[in-house]
């Protein structure tokens, strides 16, 4: 029976956790043993006892060196890394790119790890795919954190001293995060717009009851729903469209990123100078650089009377549901790996050959591996 | 031609302003001149320019000894009421059986104070009632305030990982903040019950798409809209009663405040610590004593994991639109009571005579001068 551990997050700010109680029966169901480190769940509001009640054994300290398979939300910390049981399987966020002291650990360690932002996006594995999950967190997420901090509000109210009309919001990104924003902002009777590089997203936003801008610039549909990196040309001509509409607006939601890069910067200041005072913009890309050229991530700015708040770790502020969709999404990878309690690695699986980063000492995504090398 | 004066609000915490650009055109057609004083719509974010591309006169200073009627929202401070040309009109929120020095130094002025909490709750003054459109604002912003705190959705999702029930948010008091608090939290798409001691308040409940609570007690309606005060007894078993209700809410949104008097407990410290952690409770009365035992006015309270928000001067957290409805009203009020440029009061009219604090060196409502001669 393999035994699988979920340690207390350690990385600064991370409030989810990578296994909710509601979640333990299935991976029992399957065979599995589940052990869950004393406070795991703390600042989801998960208690020991909640676990223990779905079936779980409670750990005092570290649950690394005795289990099997390791769930975690983000990546261990590479000093983690090396407590782990040689040959363990490690299922989370691995922030591949970025973690290379993490990922040489692993390697080190002969650790399976599987990268949640590496489920490749096709059907089957939609499931799984936690980045769409947190993306909706956090486009739901900074629709309310919009409506909070604007001093209007977001719908028409008509009362016996006269009307006030709806605020105008701008979603700049029509990805999962940018159209949860606008279906959030859509339900507080915001009237919304948005844009998008990709002249698909114009139906997905027209569903929601926004307006899809077009600003007459040649399309940019890339690879596995996302948008391609942009010419230089291309980003001053759209942010130069971009700006009037975003002078327009009472609030600018920003969900513009593309995995791996910076994120490209659409709200330059002098846009946000050109914005009413008392306007907000909410940077869900503040993390990546920022879409917009005045966030910091994790704070508030204000800038000539306009309100920017740069997100960052925005689905550990919804850590309840977060953790919820993040742990179905770990427990549907994981039981894809699972035969007869134990773990089976089929590498003719796209799923598998698509998010292990790491296998029997060696890195196996040919990108990370040259990182990891130096090269 | 009678001149209208904005002062700066000077109380701390108050962003609104008594009189916005948009509005002072109506007093101008009306045979009025407007002065503002500079910066008086500053934290509602309606500039000096604002005022005068609208047609007022920017006054650097004090506007009180030059005006013949003063527009406020907050009470004057009594030396503020001491530097009114005498004679001088003043309309505004008056807080009449607080603010007994500023009153007497307006009858010592021999001012005419307007206050707005006494215009009469009848079809025709419903334009001039800025307690309800203040408290519209205040609705609004505790279910925003209640979805942002929150560590779970307000939506019901169904993802490709499963499916996340929406919250429950309970709503004590339908009165115009607590409908409000309703529409929104139900705008969120949150399951939403309420309870009010009026039975009336049932039908606009269900209107809203909530559920309304019968606790199988007597209805308690009162005069002019309100709930009348209620028996020790009546209290207790209605806090036995919501109890249940309580610990089964997400979120828990208190709007319960009688006019001049404590707000009624509602919320105990016993059903707080029954509630899920993580929960919140929004309490709109905490000013007037509060609805949860809890809550502290202006503070957020963690009480063994559930969130306590404790409302203060919470139209102010939305200034531009609650100083818009706020002018509104006031300048509904004014209008009425203006002829051809000039103030002619009417003391047969029930409008006049219900709000008319002081008056020719008299304080004019029986109530409030028994306070103020201190009987």
């Amino acid at each position: 029976m393999a035994k699988v551990g979920v340690p207390a997050e350690t990385r600064s700010g991370e409030r989810r956790v990578a296994l909710v109680p509601e979640v333990v029966p299935r991976l029992l169901d399957a065979g599995l043993e589940v052990y869950v480190q004393s406070g795991a769940g703390r600042h989801a509001y998960a208690s020991d006892e909640d676990y223990r009640a779905a079936g779980a054994k409670i750990v005092d300290g570290d649950v690394l060196a005795d289990s099997d398979i390791v769930l975690t939300v983000q990546p261990l910390e590479p000093a983690a890394a090396r407590r782990l049981r040689p040959g363990a399987t490690v299922i989370g966020f691995l922030a591949p790119s970025l973690e290379l002291d993490t990922i040489r650990a692993l390697r080190d360690r002969e650790a399976t790890a599987l990268a949640l932002e590496l489920v490749p996006r096709i059907s089957r594995a939609q499931a799984m795919d936690a980045l769409s999950s947190q993306a909706l967190v956090a486009g739901y997420r900074a629709a309310l954190v919009a409506a909070e901090r604007l001093p209007k509000f977001f719908p028409l109210f008509m009362t016996a001293a006269g009307t006030v009309p709806p605020a105008k919001v701008l979603v700049l990104g029509a990805g999962v995060a940018g159209l949860q924003a606008i279906a959030t902002a859509r339900r507080l009777g915001a009237v919304v717009e948005a844009y998008d590089v990709r002249a698909a997203a114009a139906e997905e936003v027209r569903s929601l009851g926004a307006r899809f801008i077009e600003l007459e610039l040649e399309t940019q549909d890339g690879a596995g729903g996302y948008a391609k990196e942009q010419s230089a040309e291309f980003l001053r001509r759209q942010r130069e469209l971009i700006g009037q509409h975003v002078a327009a607006s009472d609030a600018v939601i920003t969900t513009a990123a593309v995995p791996g890069r910076p994120a490209p910067l659409l709200v330059t200041t002098e846009m946000v100078e050109r914005m009413r005072p008392g306007s907000v913009v909410v940077d869900l890309a503040a993390e990546s650089g920022g879409n917009c050229e005045l966030s910091r991530p994790g704070e508030e700015v204000v800038h000539r009377d306009v309100l920017i708040w740069g997100g960052r770790n925005v689905p550990s502020q919804l850590p309840v549901h977060a953790s919820q969709l993040y742990a179905k999404n770990v427990a549907n990878l994981l039981l894809h790996i699972i035969r007869d309690g134990e773990i089976r690695f089929d590498f003719d699986d796209e799923i598998v050959t698509g998010c292990c980063v790491t296998h029997a000492g060696e890195v196996r995504q040919e990108s990370i591996r040259q990182l990891v090398e130096g090269r």
